[in-house]
């Protein structure tokens, strides 16, 4: 049961101009599932991307950077879930290269034009045949009225999600309606960075060259890379922000302008629903948890930190049985990796109830109290280092039998 | 059920001369259990220790070490379980000093001759009354046949335990049979450094001063600091070892000689019984993991990539599955934080099973054979980085449903 997150009405989602999906049933790893995703791009789109920093990064992200890298213009995206290509040697980058060569021909482009991506089960090889024989029926679905097919897409990169998850947002700029709809996937062996495993938004702002990198970083920095589940980094973590140039605005010349922020706050505020619904959904959820730290001296202590709270096993299961078992979050705060850090200072909020002052528990916390927050379905923790004017904030979920349940049984 | 750890037979605990062990039930946190263990120590004895290095360290935690820097010689240990005072603030440090003090008078001792101890729920007050109250009950029990009370020891520190932890070694030195005996207590919250929660050691030799340190310490590196359950570490993580110079020969000079080296060898294969007895006994555990990384440039990065495995919920839980789902082995190695690793490069061996070779599943690797090794009890994962000549090995468990019962149920 995912914690607050509504079933997706696909009529919400904006068509992007310039850019068309289909999707398509390949079996890759199950029969009578929408496994498979193409994208397809008007000549002219920017295309870019952060990936995985897990150095067993998939094939299939060895070749997008490649292709990213090559600069030749992208053109066309394929997904698949059922199989990461991951672990998979040289026969998994051949797989991957066999797919994009196969997509290309159907594209009429070349294959450095062609992105490829794939998620779901480790280590076991990519049915590569079954991916390229769906692909043409995947591209005749793009043609049918392809702009509109973002909710069919959402469904077609799932892999243990139980809900979709795409959103939309619409910004004016210069007098345009500049529109951005994105869809990602989860659900567990999330964490940092990346922790989507798999993203694709698009927008048909106008932009001048070399602005993109800048914005999907800010992007993944404010949203994916702040969301944690399990504490696992994927071998496949990709997020992809593609830009049309459709809009009719004049070029956004730097991220610095009015139109700049606003389409990057446009652009934010779409992965931030799109990586709080990975959350949200998190593999076994019963909580949706925001860790929020102040007071450090630097942005990075604070997510150190934050991770280490939002990582603990031992915090995870308290809050999935609502256990205001809260020594268990000054523990992680004592362990974070802050060599100096002087516990006399710490101060602990969960929601507006103040638990713990100067490093000990609050003469005034009334643990009936702590109990009325731990029972809500969204709950913030707020630390306080007192040691200077940093912050950082992440999101994360409880740990449930659940989790076990679904990992234990993921393959069956 | 605790993974090949039988139940504890105390007539295999030696005693250790100059050592005598007091337990009682001073009702802590539950009635009718033994919740409180005294040592004392002969005059001449020396204690050394290492603790957690947790910066939210818990009250006694801070005393043991004013104490043991104090240098007036230590006379007496006071443990409690129930409540590990910790997150507790300035009341805390009080009520660790004032069991300190009650402790001394009946021992007949200044306070800064013991050393408090405590494990259990953090961030409650410390019930010190009740601790005090029933410290002369203790104190009488030691002086009854004392040097026998290791079981009730081990008994009197669980928490979470299912079995008590304790185990006892001879070695000859010098034409003289020297003792080493432990106890340990686990049995979640276990991570280097510390991994213990707590240990406690005690001996006959006859050390020079200024060796016991760096034998303790080297004890916990090969021991406890080579465990770990939930990566979560503790704000109370003793291990102190007591050399009672009891034994009669001539006094060890230096940790280097052939009586240093069979003294610490002993000292060592103690610590690791009692390390792995902890991992055995970790909470839910239905595996024994022992995680090897070879090949690697130094130790450090060796150490990073068997806490990535050995951390991973995703591993953990298909162990617990006895699912050969090994890319998530693969991934561990990838996220562990080698920024140069070559994926290229690493072998994956599960016990004598070659699963992955340079990076990719190996071709003559048949799941089932996979599957035969994960349906054991003890399991040994090899990884070889291929980078160098350093090797660790670290020991952990699964996760299982019992694990997120026990973490959720843990106060009521």
């Amino acid at each position: 049961m995912p914690v607050n997150l509504a079933p997706l009405d696909a009529s919400t989602l904006l068509p992007v101009p310039g850019l068309r999906i289909g999707t398509t049933m390949a079996g890759v790893r199950k029969a009578n599932r929408r496994d498979l995703v193409v994208f397809a791009l008007d000549e002219g789109a920017q295309v870019a991307g952060v990936f995985t920093q897990n150095r067993f990064c998939a094939a299939p992200v060895q070749v997008c950077q490649a292709h990213l890298a090559a600069g030749a213009g992208i053109r066309a995206l394929v997904v698949n879930t059922g199989n990461a290509n991951a672990g998979t040697g040289a026969p998994g980058l051949a797989a991957a290269q066999q797919t994009c060569a196969a997509l290309a021909a159907i594209a009429g482009c070349v294959p450095a034009q062609v992105l490829p991506f794939s998620t779901g089960v480790i280590m076991e090889p990519l049915p590569v045949d079954r991916i390229t024989a769906a692909l043409p029926a995947a591209w005749a679905d793009l043609q049918a009225a392809g702009a509109g097919h973002w909710g069919d897409a959402a469904q077609g990169i799932m892999t243990t999600d139980t809900v979709p998850k795409a959103a939309s947002r619409q910004v004016q700029i210069d007098g345009h309606t500049v529109t951005v709809t994105g869809i990602s996937k989860g659900a567990g062996m999330i964490r940092p960075n990346m922790a989507t495993m798999l993203g694709f938004m698009a927008t048909d702002a106008v932009l001048a060259p070399g602005l993109l990198q800048g914005l999907v970083r800010e992007a993944a920095d404010r949203s994916f890379n702040r969301i944690t589940i399990d504490g696992d980094t994927s071998t496949n973590d990709s997020f992809v922000l593609m830009a049309t140039g459709r809009a009719g605005h004049a070029p956004i010349t730097t991220l610095d302008s009015p139109a700049g922020r606003a389409l990057a706050e446009a652009v934010i505020a779409v992965a931030q629903t799109l990586a709080q619904a990975i959350v949200r959904d998190g593999e076994g959820a019963t909580k949706f948890i925001t860790v929020q730290i102040d007071g450090g001296r630097n942005t990075d202590e604070c997510k150190l930190v934050a991770y280490a709270i939002a990582h603990s096993p031992l915090v995870k299961t308290a809050f999935f049985a609502s256990d205001p078992n809260l020594g268990r979050i000054l523990a992680a705060v004592g362990y974070a990796g802050i060599p100096d850090l002087d516990q006399a200072l710490i101060d602990l909020h969960l929601d507006d109830v103040l638990v713990a002052q100067a490093g000990g528990r609050h003469p005034g916390y009334q643990e009936a109290e702590g109990q009325r927050v731990m029972k809500q379905a969204e709950i913030t923790v707020r630390v306080h280092l007192h040691r200077g004017e940093a912050s950082a904030t992440v999101w994360t979920c409880d740990l449930s039998h659940d989790y076990v349940s679904i990992n234990a049984d993921y393959r069956s």
